[in-house]
């Protein structure tokens, strides 16, 4: 399994934008078979901070959702709304 | 629920020290009623980089658990295992 865990500041005045293009990718992407969960996350002290959790059953599975029609379509969107600086990690839990 | 995010570079020669600590603690938060998941992470490009991901039922829950023994026996050392620099998000879900 992997983890991805991606966090992101979104620029001032997009945020309600942002949530509803997630939204979208977010009910699309949970229907691929690879898909064990995936969700957006606010941070409790400050919500401009949003950050995707998600699993996957395996490296092929990731790279199958990279090239899926709509990650392809709402991904640049995503990125247009976050400021620079935004941090993507994969994962292996082992503990 | 909340979710909390800790990410943290371990310093040189620490890893195989810092994941038996980590051990301890996780088997024994597991255990705490307000515990629903804790897992520690390693990133797949650098394995130094180390993250634990835990959900906890509410706030009143990880109060309860930054209170137990074992976090106030272990939580000391994990810090000073870590690296300057590591950061602690605190998330709900919201897509």
């Amino acid at each position: 399994m992997i983890t991805l865990v991606s966090k992101a500041t979104i620029k001032a005045g997009k945020l309600e934008e942002y949530k509803a293009v997630v939204g979208e990718l977010a009910e699309l992407s949970r229907k691929e078979e690879g898909c064990i969960s995936y969700g957006l996350f606010e941070d409790l002290k400050d919500p401009n901070i949003l950050t995707f959790i998600e699993e996957w059953e395996d490296d092929e599975a990731l790279k199958f959702h990279n090239q899926t029609e709509h990650f392809i379509k709402f991904g640049p969107k995503i990125k247009e709304l976050r400021e620079e600086g935004s941090v993507t990690n994969l994962y292996k839990k082992i503990v």
